[in-house]
């Protein structure tokens, strides 16, 4: 089969490999629709996740069942499934510990195009897919609901790691699809005023529309002191962390009130060293938590989030600003995520 | 001063006492707007708190501070002010546990109209007034404002107690004007389906304008049959009672996944046992959680709710539908609520 | 195979049957120890579970594995485990939703001698290996190892439930076994007060040695009256129940502060309603949450309860008061279970 | 009055001041007994909290009421109290946010000897004396009891911040009396293995008899090192942060499991930034939160820790290495926390 692929750090391109097999819980999937991610950007061009070579590429997908292991119960070749980015081992000690995406080690759960080949191919495996799948539900588009398999959960655990409450100040920083749906989430858990940082102009309309009611622009000076100065020198609530690099904690630090939380969903790629603030962190006794995770993927999480999809709760179709007919646009797709043009949230491509 | 008084058990009217005296930490306010409650019509009809003589009515009630104690920091004569339903002893053992609706007692955070004379009169007393008092914001209605004091911070209430999260399927049992705030709390942590049970027309509309993806008619049925029903035999994931009786329980308890919580705010003004039916509590091992409780109250509360109107989060003027101009009205509003003709959701009365 | 079965309500005896089989996932499990439960009373004689044919009892056992599936990865013919009652189906909904115990049903969970053969038999089945059975640690004596199976997770779940913490007074009612585990678990939590309900002699010397400050006897008088008596008619933080019937739940509401918790692990086998009374539960705001729930199982609940033996945190050999050696001392083992003399709390069987 | 001073930075000494004034709230208290603490060794010599002139030093006290407030309620002259370190402002809105520590700003909960003159004094004075003070049981040893002022909630708060559960490993680093209580609070919360780093003899000596189960001295080598080889490589559950610097972080989050947490509660006074090591932190997304929080303080928590002493769950007693009889010996009870030789763990001062 064809796949797009990793052929080495800073260098992609398409490759022949064997179909994958299927083990007893498992499925192998054909893809429907796919998105390119800025973690493959960062896997193929920081080399973030060290060097691999000919790994296939993506973990966004919506997709069909073509072949289903002998221990699967409730799908079938022909049903049309959402894929998680993340299909942890749901009896590992981790999952059982409730961090299911640690199951087997730090980001175990996640394994396409980490630590096996990736959604950008004819086929692709899925492993324990009675945990992992979950149905596309009748009447959701495809393109959105690719959009399930980790821009969603991603910027809704910024929400839940930052535990956003009923009237709390949350400043969401990073406005890229991820920081959108963080805006989306915060909405969505109660949050009063929702400041949120970035730059972008197409990313800062969706922004407004999505229920962020400050942008707030790095070019116009420090982001922390601008909210301090937005909010009379109290901060906020909740920072929610989905864009900048590891100088952005220090930032954040600064922005929260004791008894805050950060909730970080932003994939450092590069780096030694994040850098707390001494006194800004209350000499470590100022409670501002800091939390970052990979979000929960699975089975369950899907279809709660496909859920809110049809109760009418999210439409995550917004970010979709680029759409593609044809994997062999996939090149092109992850192109974009790489340079970013202005105008660009998010590009799908439909097989 | 002149106030609407329960005289004694199914008799109100207008009596004459002194007005309040203002101890160091309290504050006298003269209100602007006030709402009668169902509660105040347990109270007088019911007889639910006992018998009471010449009880001052109400306790929802937004005002303009008169006079403040020595100790009183952040409050002025001429300031306006929300003012919660509970007041709390902010230093009491209670409170310091986190449930400061009990301090001193249980549910003794709740005073007006309860322990003390309430804000049915041309002046009222609140305790503690930097913790329990908030600035009005600016622009701000006041008489949506009014709505804060009780009815979203209850109904919001209930989705707390029953912890919602994102993508849980809800039940809210009772769309007056708690459960319809219930509806839009719900909506607001992140709720998928809501299933809003209900029968009065203009309660219905509303309900679904604010959320609710299904009615449910409790003349359709018992409604715990209805739920599952439309669950797939699988039930709700959480169920948040503001309405009903003892009796809803039961059902409730039907309706709700093993997993699942049960969040009451309704007071149960009647009758002696609440009965949970063994075999669908799962013998007591089902994980069907009942949680009850009085809303918090205090400043913070009030700030962080107002906060969200200030933001466009809600907008609980929608509850109003009667709107009554002159203290003398507060008569016929309370009979309102006794009487609940079919279009009324809310009275408020502005002075 | 030879196992020890219900062969109908009120009838218990000797049957032959074949070895299970082993699925992929699966383990074939010889028992080493066993010990009899309350439960497996309940079910052959109240017929709690309804009617069953021929079911092998049993669901408390240490063993050596005969058989693994070919996908089963961590464990090999010839090691000792532990297999803890509860087994679930660890990538279903509910155990995403963390209630594992739950998995594909309300307490299905629970699958020895309730919807499949238990280990009173020469062997047994285990589903899914690799998530339900811990490696016994060297050193561990098999007999007290029993008591991770059910006892110790059972007890300790009641204080997990009544969420104890530092300072809280905490009434456990009943003193069996599970109760004596709560008795320690509510210590181990860093209860202050903890006041044990029972009145068996040999469970009230042992509940003074885990750590029961005080003993309440029911024949005393009422014992929610004698705990608020005790408490300056205060009450206690949490309860936990352990024994009782459906009335228990009455007087647990009635000695419990505004703001406490119940949790119950007991097993309600019969009527039809627990009643909650209406006043003393604050009339549904009170804040006194009632939760119940089958305890958690699989594998890393049994490691974390093993490692606190090895740590020497707990020794739950204590509950050890008749050991038999030899399966068919079985129907000795549960007959003591039935009829619970003064001097037991609870005997193993070792093979 | 007389009273122990810091004069300005790295000068102490005796110095005369009115006797404090009573607010109507609040309470003036004579010393009973009083434990100098290493911060105020750090306010002193390290300037930790800048430069103060004549501020009279010291938090620890166990005291006699010697006036009220006239709005006091349950104090009166003669009382013996407790007096906790941080004397929150209960109606604050971080107080009802749920951070009374920080009421009014961060850390502002903490007054004495900080914000107002503390307790090496003949008077002090107690703010909020219904809020804050506790009655001392009688049969509690005064000397004892000054370990619940800050020693004993300190270190339970690092527990409660790592949020300790059954069968969880802990790593305790820094076992001076505040990490000591760590151990203690560690085992009462369920911990299975305590790893204790600490080299003073005395320390290591206690430890051990409080429920460390393995001493790690950071002079065998770097420790987050030695805690991954005696966990097979997987790390602990949970650390409590009670002594280091701020490079101690990066070996906590090393050692770390993901899905741990770290719970710090050491007083950083020097150096500008915590350095978080990125790949170890999981590139921000390993789930290994950082939490860090000054102790919760006021009358509940000192009555909660008050009666675990009385129900014999702890004895912060063993902490008391140096007894001295009279006022004058506080500044020899004060240079022995400066020195730490190695038979100290804590001075008390018996006035």
């Amino acid at each position: 089969m064809k796949g797009y692929a990793m052929l080495g750090i800073e260098k992609t391109g398409w490759i022949e490999k064997n179909r994958p097999k299927c083990g007893g819980m498992d499925a192998i999937v054909r893809p429907i629709a796919v998105s390119p991610c800025s973690s493959d950007i960062h896997t193929v061009y920081a080399g973030a996740l060290g060097e691999r070579h000919n790994l296939i590429l993506g973990h966004e997908a919506i997709g069909e069942v073509v072949e289903t292991g002998n221990l699967v119960r409730d799908f079938s070749v022909g049903d049309r499934v959402i894929v998680p980015a993340i299909t942890p081992d749901w009896n590992s000690a981790e999952a059982q510990d409730g961090y299911s995406m640690h199951s087997k080690g730090m980001l175990s759960g996640w394994k396409f195009s980490n630590h096996k080949d990736g959604v950008f191919a004819e086929f692709f495996h899925v492993n324990d897919a009675d945990g992992n799948l979950a149905h596309l539900p009748v009447g959701i588009d495809s393109a959105s609901a690719v959009m399930l398999a980790d821009m969603v959960p991603t910027g809704f655990h910024g929400v839940e790691l930052a535990q956003v409450k009923f009237g709390d100040n949350v400043c969401v920083i990073g406005i890229g699809p991820v920081g959108l749906m963080a805006v989306v989430g915060a909405k969505l858990r109660g949050a009063a005023d929702i400041f949120a940082v970035g730059s972008r102009p197409e990313c800062v309309r969706v922004a407004k529309e999505l229920g962020a009611t400050q942008i707030i622009n790095y070019k116009d000076g420090d982001i922390a002191k601008q909210i301090l100065e937005l909010t009379n020198g109290k901060g906020v609530d909740k920072v929610i962390i989905a864009g900048g690099d590891n100088d952005t904690f220090a930032q954040a630090v600064t922005m929260l009130k004791p008894g805050g939380i950060i909730g970080n969903v932003n994939y450092l790629g590069e780096g030694t060293t994040i850098r707390i603030p001494r006194s800004e962190w209350g000499c470590g006794m100022g409670h501002k938590t800091i939390a970052g995770g990979l979000m929960p993927g699975g089975r369950r999480r899907m279809e709660r989030l496909a859920s809110m999809i049809v109760a009418g709760r999210i439409d995550p179709g917004i970010l979709l600003t680029h759409r593609f007919q044809g994997m062999e646009y996939i090149e092109e797709a992850l192109e974009l995520m790489r340079e970013k043009p202005s105008e660009l949230i998010k590009p799908v491509v439909i097989f």
